[in-house]
């Protein structure tokens, strides 16, 4: 077990805390995230229906899914053989037959029929269709919307949390150090998105630590293609005067700690280098900002100050909370740093600061992954922001 | 661009042609294969609201997403600027705004707000909150089942896509062997996991071709966790007198190619050795079966007439059609070889045949992926399907 089963447990009872107050008796959970917050539950198989039943008359969560995945829960969480239940094989793929009618019959036989259940309406996996199924089939249940409600108790890490993201960030340090040592004009994208893959997930001698995959893959592209914000490595080469960034994460027992640089290959002209300094002006007055008591918003207001006295545009946001992930994501979903989140800073608050600057024809990438301290932030990676150059 | 805009056209009249049958005079399409398969669009941006849009009264299909993602779909599709729109940032993990109020807006602003609307209710991706904001805002649309419609267009290949896959299946044989080269008892997962992943994405010197991130991650597990099915490496070390299941996809402009093997580090005992056996036998029996005209359902009596003959239960799936893929899966969804599925197979139709034998505290996989041929098929790898012993 990666956390001990009091810590699950405390989790818990904070889920149910606000089950209460929102008058929920049951909660169905698919965001594989939030599985994995409060069971443990950690598999490549959130590609077929599967969740999460917390009730407030059952003390320990059920996990559903199919049984071939069983096993996995089994292995990886804290449950009793009794609270792992499945669904035959034949509902896989196979319409009109569908888990979630499975789902519906263990509402029923629980005589939760019509009780208040929270679904996460908006969270990945839940699909359309499933809780098309449920409200056609369950029809005096009174369904309401959980999502983040999971989501908002996770934002306050644990030391046992944090101490997964530093380890999360040896490795993207790791990662980021063999693009900056493997790009070169001439060498193709994807050579070097190999080579960080294996430093992300087979760590090196130096850290002695391996990671796992992340909730996005390698983000890394160069020239106009670095205007675009999400597109990955392909076997384009590297070019003289063209900037490439490059976004990763660290991953350890499925805790994030992502990481943004940007490297150039040739000389960069004024307007990179010069976009660079302001933002990393920007970056760094952030960074002074944060500290208990201030506000997203504030951090926000900060980066934005000195962007607007250079005359710099940016619309999107300057960052967002992180933990635990799995794709297609690995940020939270909760706080977002951005003007008019008036999310109040704690310690223990995680948060991936990224300074997007996607132009016209080119971009610029840095950011930090930052934990709240009693007294201002720790930077989880020690890497200067500056433009990487290869000559 | 990874086909001609003629193939991208030929595929969107095929989907048109379905589209008019069914009485839909607009669908949106939010799985990133589709997106993919219609448009050429491919950027790690599914972690947001997006999907494309297909409209009989339109000639070539709108794509939408987030601002910053809009220049990713300049790059990468055939589509013009004005077919492509995007929502604004606030709408980003900002609730009660929400991305599908302004696909709402869009619909209303088309005069389709009385139209019949294909949505893909069982995607991934869209979920209860999307179709819950389309549904209350546009009470006169007719709003049906779009789930497969683009899906099973995508189950015959063209030779190009094929190409793409045999691209792949060079890819995944230089993963496996990679891993076959580097387990040995007392090595970390991880660390095989990072070299499985370079040559994945790096290819190497002898193929000279790179790869991509694949719809589902490296699996690798061994001992009792590879009684389950999906299951990822961690820093778990091999043991002696333990196997190792592992699974792989070698991916081309995101066509898949997977394979899986088995590793046995020291001597197998009979149990497993045998039923290696028997399981092969049971594919080897599958494969004679394939040819146009037998039904998934043919071959799947084929391999279970083999586990039945000695006595062993799977009650698994033993494939499912590939092709184009992103997180979290890279099956189609479509056909499934298993009893009772009477899909036809025709020439490049392309599956994943996978004897997944998960037992109650141990585990063996072998697969294949196939593309059926003019009299029979074709096996994309070419790697013995025996368990790899490392003594």
């Amino acid at each position: 077990m990666i956390f001990t089963k009091d810590e699950y447990l405390s989790r818990l009872s904070k889920v149910k805390k606000i089950m209460d107050q929102k008058n929920m008796d049951v909660v169905i959970l698919t965001d594989p995230s939030n599985m994995n917050y409060l069971t443990g539950y950690d598999g490549w198989s959130f590609y077929v229906p599967q969740g999460i039943i917390v009730a407030l008359d059952l003390s320990e969560p059920i996990w559903f899914g199919r049984r071939q995945d069983s096993k996995g829960a089994k292995v990886t969480t804290y449950l009793q053989d009794k609270n792992i239940i499945y669904y035959p094989e034949d509902f896989i793929q196979a319409p009109p037959r569908h888990p979630y009618d499975f789902v519906s019959s263990f509402i029923h036989e629980n005589n939760w029929a019509n009780k208040n259940i929270g679904v996460e309406m908006d969270a990945y996996y839940y699909t359309a269709e499933n809780h098309y199924r449920l409200t056609s089939t369950c029809p005096n249940v009174n369904f309401s919307d959980a999502t983040l409600l999971v989501n908002w108790i996770r934002l306050i890490k644990s030391e046992n949390e944090i101490n997964y993201m530093r380890e999360g960030a040896k490795l993207v340090e790791a990662g980021m150090m063999t693009a900056y040592e493997n790009i070169k004009p001439g060498v193709k994208q994807s050579y070097v998105a190999g080579k960080i893959q294996n430093s992300l997930i087979g760590g090196n001698e130096e850290i002695n630590i391996g990671g796992e995959y992340a909730g996005l893959t390698t983000i890394l592209a160069s020239g106009v293609s670095a205007s675009a914000s999400h597109l990955t490595p392909k076997d384009n080469l590297f070019n003289n005067n063209e900037g490439t960034i490059i976004e990763l994460a660290g991953v350890k027992h499925r805790y994030h700690c992502p990481l943004s640089r940007t490297v150039y290959c040739g000389k960069p002209d004024t307007k990179i280098s010069d976009t660079m300094k302001i933002t990393n002006e920007g970056v760094e007055q952030a960074i002074s900002t944060i500290k208990p008591g201030k506000t997203a918003h504030d951090v926000a207001v900060a980066f934005w100050s000195v962007l607007e006295k250079n005359g710099i545009e940016k619309d999107s946001r300057l960052g967002y909370a992180i933990g635990v992930g799995y794709p297609p994501d690995w940020g939270e979903h909760t706080m977002s740093i951005r003007k008019n989140d008036m999310t109040i800073l704690q310690p223990n608050v995680t948060f991936h600061m990224i300074a997007g600057m996607w132009m016209d024809t080119w971009g610029l990438e840095v950011s930090e992954s930052i934990n709240v301290t009693e007294n201002g932030c720790e930077l989880l990676c020690n890497l200067s922001r500056n433009l990487h150059i290869v000559n």
